[in-house]
């Protein structure tokens, strides 16, 4: 090779390569990337479970991973008839089995018939299998008290973040002072400011108010506005209801005057609704944005662009490795849908997998159906315990001086205020941490919890959170939570 | 609300506001995205299937979809093992069933060990699970005649096209003129250039050469290099071997040859090696990048950087709608891989049951096993047909005036060249339409018959080509390469 040209060839020759690719030349974006619930505090984690294993004495005798919103993990059993249809979707064998009940093999012959070669192994269109976005749209449809839903404004999607990251995408544009801004909730979950710093966007903060529940303001949503219309050019507002990691849901007339908002600003709504099932306060209550939308009626109904979100990891199924969700688009431009439609068939199809627990989530047996009792008291029994465990979460919090938990109204999480003495908060700076890495990352080291500073996931300045699932069994969450309050105690007076 | 600022506030109230997301204010790099396989001819495809269900009247029965590599849509059949150990881990009450072999069930038991509270509705850790990423690691060991493979330079991705763009996001960077570019083949896989274009980087086309059988020559690598240098900084080269479309397989030699052009001009070497069961042709076969870099020794092999790229959705297991993928990262900066860690981390992890059916794939049956024979019987059986409908496709098209194929040494595609009257590229011109576009078209609505123009992959200007899957069953494919050769005959006759 006589002839080289460039750096590389030159530095080749010198013996010195360097990689192609390092933190230097790498892209900056990703860089720039955070994503707490999977941050530097899990991979610790991930450690002291090998350490355990391996024998080292520790002050504790198990990891318990209250970082995420894994049901499944933390004990969960799936619903059978769920697990029961894809079995039968995966191995049409057993469709002869006496062991699975009619409705479920019904169910799963209905699917595989709209499958390409009848089976699961088949790519589905990119939008998903067209059966199961009619599912979709008629659960919608019930949903929201018979307010239509069209299956081909529904796209299925691996797992609801896949579909949030497309929507985001396709709402980038512009450069400097025109550079898309998105609006999102602070605390938020962290999903957007990743993806917004992937795609170079600006991520806008508007703040919960946390000494009203964490109620969603729309004065604050008026502020954020205003302040970043100086440095770039705001064209979408992100609402998780209900909140992950704040646990609110959100009043119907909360909806109503966001949505006012959005539309008289000019901003697409992009509703984070993972969580719909998952409402245990009384008196609270979900509603979609779709259904509030529309029942404003004129001007709104008709022109206010929304993407409502969806996903089969939360509710009562949490089947979150089979990664299967939806978005439903409300009032989109139609040769954008199709741009938005051209862009996901370049990934192929969402997981069949996914597609088929979703199917089944959202058309549950009916009354009549021999798999209706069974499924029903499963769905009944995980929801239930799920409140139980919002509400004790919510009261042993609240009773350890320090820590203030607002309710857990719905979605999976507490992310209650703790109150760290002066010399923590100038110990971990001197360590720079954030003061509430440090807390997490102590209460792990000394206890085995793992949860999620608040730092993660955004907060008012000098305010310290954590992010804890409220999904670890009962006979583990009491005990956790009696440690937890106990650390602080311990944590509060070593550094007083 | 009183005070508005902004034009969307202000075109509302004048009651003319405009959707937020439109062509014009959408991102623009979405836009540039086209994706072939799945393009207009696809959509054209499946109107005339709505169009026969409804009654319509037309020249033939059924469409025939060989646009795709979608072996289970066309008809082949799952391999047993493989959805009976998923069928076991999806519904673990199988494991009492009288009906599974033993082998299936004690790997179905192994597995549900290695998930979090031991289920796929788990998140594994976003790499993949780490038995599963350790079976791959033996796998590819095996492959490369005990070369190492370490477990922790491996991860699982939803398909090889989600690691791909992967890879290609952590290579972005630079603006202007120091703008990441990226060699592929051409003709090349689709998803290279919408991810390219996607990512705003720049695309450099080297050109495979047709009249030897779509060989790779490293003089045309070099002069693609030289000149994208005068416009952006190229850092990465994509190899498809075996070939998509193209179907040719590569000779240690050029594996060779390619190596030492990619580590003397600093290039990142992308190998997508997602046919690597895929081949056929007598005198053929596969070799791997980095088993053929390490064999190289100094100062390739430990020097080096490449990505290769696997998948459950190709070879003889054709599980496409499962997204099942790997990617095995050779001489990646520690630190830049851990920033491919934490960007993936922020998806979660990839869909469970398609790491389920790559473990299988990358660790079938032992001979000791009950599974073994089957197994072996049927995964032969798939890649014999498979072998003698490349041949068949290639002898009829080479039969047919006008037509002419290259031997299609491995993967799933057949790419002849075909020669089109220029009062047909008159015509198609005057349509708006590249000239095989047009021909496909024709081709689809006389024949039903759904392959893709070569202008989707890319071509030598002012030739024409298209792709169509070997797939069809044996007794669909003869007829519709017969139907096709009498079809091109009458076409140029009609434009002659």
């Amino acid at each position: 090779m006589a002839l080289r040209t460039g750096d590389h060839g030159q530095a080749a020759t010198n013996g010195l390569k360097e990689k192609v690719l390092t933190l230097d030349t790498m892209n900056p974006c990703v860089r720039k990337v955070e994503y707490a619930v999977r941050g530097p505090i899990v991979l610790r984690a991930l450690e002291l479970e090998q350490e355990l294993r391996q024998g080292v004495k520790k002050p504790f005798t198990e990891v318990i991973r209250a970082n995420i919103g894994d049901a499944q993990a933390m004990g969960q059993t799936p619903i059978t008839f769920l697990r029961q249809v894809l079995a039968l979707c995966v191995h049409p064998d057993l469709l002869n089995s006496p062991d699975f009940p009619d409705d479920a093999k019904r169910r799963a012959e209905r699917i595989l018939q709209a499958c390409g070669g009848h089976s699961l192994g088949a790519y589905s269109i990119s939008s998903g299998t067209q059966l199961i976005r009619e599912d979709v749209a008629r659960y919608i449809e019930r949903r929201d008290g018979g307010i239509p839903a069209d299956p081909n404004n529904i796209f299925l999607s691996t797992g609801a973040s896949d579909a949030i990251v497309t929507l985001l995408k396709l709402l980038v544009a512009g450069e400097g002072r025109t550079r898309t801004g998105v609006l999102i909730p602070i605390p938020q979950y962290p999903l957007y400011s990743a993806a917004l710093a992937e795609l170079s966007a600006v991520q806008v903060d508007y703040y919960l108010d946390e000494e009203r529940a964490w109620a969603l303001d729309v004065a604050e949503l008026r502020r954020a506005l205003l302040q970043a219309r100086d440095h770039c050019r705001p064209r979408a507002l992100c609402i998780i209801n209900p909140g992950n990691p704040t646990g609110q849901v959100q009043t119907r007339e909360c909806i109503e005057a966001v949505i006012r908002f959005a539309f008289e600003e000019g901003l697409f709504l992009l509703a984070d609704e993972v969580y719909q099932d998952n409402v245990y306060a009384e008196g609270s209550q979900f509603h979609s944005f779709k259904k509030v939308l529309t029942e404003m009626g004129p001007p709104y109904a008709a022109r206010q662009e929304l993407a409502s979100f969806h996903s089969v990891s939360k509710g009562y199924m949490g089947e979150c490795g089979f990664r299967g969700g939806y978005v439903e688009l409300v009032n989109m431009d139609a040769a954008v849908q199709q741009q938005m439609q051209k862009l996901r068939s370049v990934r192929l199809c969402p997981p069949t997998p996914g597609q088929v627990l979703l199917d089944v989530a959202v058309s549950p047996p009916a009354p009549s159906d021999p798999s209706f009792a069974q499924f029903q008291a499963e769905k009944r029994a995980v929801l239930a315990e799920l409140a139980a465990k919002a509400k004790l979460t919510e009261q042993v919090f609240n009773e350890t001086p320090g820590i203030r938990c607002n309710p857990v109204q719905g979605a999976m999480y507490s992310f209650p205020r703790v109150q760290l003495p002066p010399r923590a908060v100038q110990r971990a700076q001197e360590l720079g941490l954030a003061p509430d890495m440090f807390f997490c990352l102590r209460l792990l080291e000394e206890t085995g919890i793992c949860v999620v500073p608040g730092s993660g996931f955004g907060q008012r300045e000098g305010t310290y959170h954590f992010r804890m699932t409220i999904l670890p069994p009962m006979e583990k969450l009491r005990p956790l939570l009696e440690t937890l309050s106990q650390f602080h105690a311990k944590f509060t007076r070593e550094y007083s």
